[in-house]
């Protein structure tokens, strides 16, 4: 492939030679026809692309002017560095079906060119929307209603009996039955070994385009608004809502039944005890605004 | 069903009309012909349940005379309501045996009506009891024991060694074996992706009726005594000990050999460094006592 | 076996009688012809041990002068009782091969004396190194390398896309491709339900001897080096990088690109959001420097 062919698919200017462009890297480790991306100006890349002119660099606005090396100016580097891996780098999903060894219930509905990898339980109460990918080891019970075009990495369990009890007379927990369900909107992500439980009564929802990275807790009746990304560890109680294009870092965890406004971005570790308004940062433990 | 089949049920006096009752619902979605529960009183409950006389409402004490549609007064309505779910609404547990894709060793001790889920491993030294239910992709290994009606939730990895080393004198750590044991008492409830370690040496005790959530860190020689709850996310360190009827909070941290006393509560996120003393709560991080 | 077996494999003087040994125990639970260990000194262990004079005791040099039961002193007690468990005691690996459950697909590339147990799911491109053991219910993905002799915990999922998003104009979060590998070396453990995501681009690295416990998450670009022990519940962020010979202490979480020091100690709970410097300990939320 050649830079220009690149520029064209960008629809922006390509700057110096036309090279031959073989495969993609970091800055750290470029080889010879390689495409790399800068985001933030440094004197240190702009010198160190200037002596490496066998690359491709997709860098920031502030580069004009600063580079020897055949480079393209972006708004946004990296939104346009992804656009070229999963154009051109970023194997295409081609495969469809169903596992042999996966064990799928009669009653399952499922869309199309979906796929449910290797030793995945599939209840029969569940719905599978189109071009979903099911890694291997999934497990999904209860009446679970998954959108079209999801990923759901391996080892994710969803549709487990939420955790609520009442203590009885004598003291011992009595399992308040888990009769719900569970509603996971299109383009939703869920992680490896991250956990969905279903509703007390009512339905835990996922809205579309919601995020969630690996061992996560999504506790009974929460509800996560659209655009909304949940990092790795993150820990929810029942009831809580989390509203849209929010970002919860790694290890935060949530009190039961909290509201977590929009465009809110709750910090590494946060403990939340009382809820957030929206476009507020909240860190620490117990978690406090974060004026900034 | 009769409201008045509840109410006998119950055996607590119907306030009003005898509505046939078809289903059941939360407060915020109730439809006709459903049960409800109300635990604590506000007024915005009682105008709203009093505008829809189409619902049975299991209401605390003081509802008494603030109500017109029908009703059932109740010391405790969470917990009667989770009596009615459980007697009228529940699907019974109807489903023993071994799923054929699970891969149970020669040597597995099963009692009677026990389920095993698809995809399960159980090693060959497993003991398991009457009417216990493990869901799919479970595994437990080691000598593990496990009471009758407990529940394992799908991913729950029951038996690992446990994690002790030694580091020699040139830094390197070293494995220390991992030879014990795991007992875990009657009617526990083990959560999604939870994982039980066995003891170095000795045993991991799991006490009656000791409920926990999904991706818990129960480790090696910990003990649990009973009626204990143990929220999502919890890690233990090795032998810890918790005494009975306490409440462990979201993402709670306990270093080794901790002692929690009895009807002790660690609230969200603690991260135990100290004994904690029993009927004591403690928060934040490190975790230091609320007077409350 | 006899307790001269143990002086003479330990090549440290037995004092006392000559006793049968049947068995190994803790010192709360010994039984006659137990071999225990203690490293610390107390008078309650001493005068414990001598009332009990059917057991070995592998203890400190402390104890010198102040038992009447056999006992051999010792510099590092536990050390050497390891030793005499690796011995005497724990079973030799002596299994090798697929279970016939698992699915390992072609193109896999397997040593000698590999372990693959039931329902594992090991994709093309994963390339394992001689007397790994991998136990049931394991998936590992995508360009995978693993070293000699590692063990792989029940419920472990590595290889899967890390977590990298790009926000359109929309905000709407963009999948960045995640095309890279994992490089894990020699003698490294992987806890149960443990995730290690391949890199975005490069290679997201595990050095030798590292071990790894329950629950965590090594997120794409990390770099762990060698000795280095990582307990359970802990969560990394993309691109952190720590040290040799470090111990990171259950429920850790670290923020994205953070560089850790070697022989450093991140206590129990801490939230990393600065750097941490070599031979430092840090602790809380968020973390700071502990002198000691």
């Amino acid at each position: 492939m050649k830079s220009s062919q690149i520029s064209q698919f960008l629809k922006l200017p390509l700057q110096g030679e036309d090279l031959e462009i073989k495969t993609f890297s970091t800055l750290a480790e470029c080889t010879p026809n390689t495409v790399v991306f800068a985001k933030k100006y440094s004197e240190k890349n702009a010198i160190f692309l200037s002596e490496n002119n066998q690359i491709l660099a997709i860098v920031a606005l502030e580069y004009a002017g600063k580079l020897n090396c055949p480079h393209i100016l972006s708004e946004n580097p990296r939104m346009d560095y992804l656009r070229i891996l999963q154009e051109f780098f970023a194997p295409k999903q081609t495969q469809f079906g169903i596992h042999p060894t996966a064990v799928v219930e009669i009653g399952v509905q499922i869309g199309k060119e979906v796929y449910i990898g290797a030793n995945c339980y599939i209840g029969s109460q569940v719905i599978i929307g189109d071009r979903t990918y099911i890694h291997a080891n999934v497990v999904i019970e209860s009446e679970t209603q998954i959108g079209h075009d999801c990923c759901i990495k391996s080892g994710a369990i969803i549709g487990q009996a939420g955790f609520g009890f009442e203590r009885d007379s004598n003291g011992v927990p009595q399992p308040f039955p888990q009769l719900g369900k569970i509603k996971i909107g299109n383009y939703v992500h869920i992680g490896a070994n991250t956990c969905v439980d279903r509703a007390a009564l009512g339905t835990t929802i996922i809205d579309d385009n919601v995020k969630i990275d690996n061992l996560v807790h999504i506790a009974h009746n929460d509800e996560i608004k659209e655009n909304t990304l949940i990092t790795a560890g993150v820990v929810f109680s029942g009831g809580v809502i989390v509203g849209k294009n929010s970002w919860i870092a790694p290890n935060v965890c949530i009190k039961e039944k909290m509201q977590i406004g929009k465009n809110s971005f709750l910090g590494l570790g946060a403990v939340i005890i009382r809820d957030v308004a929206e476009n507020t940062v909240v860190v620490g433990n117990p978690a406090k605004e974060l004026k900034i």
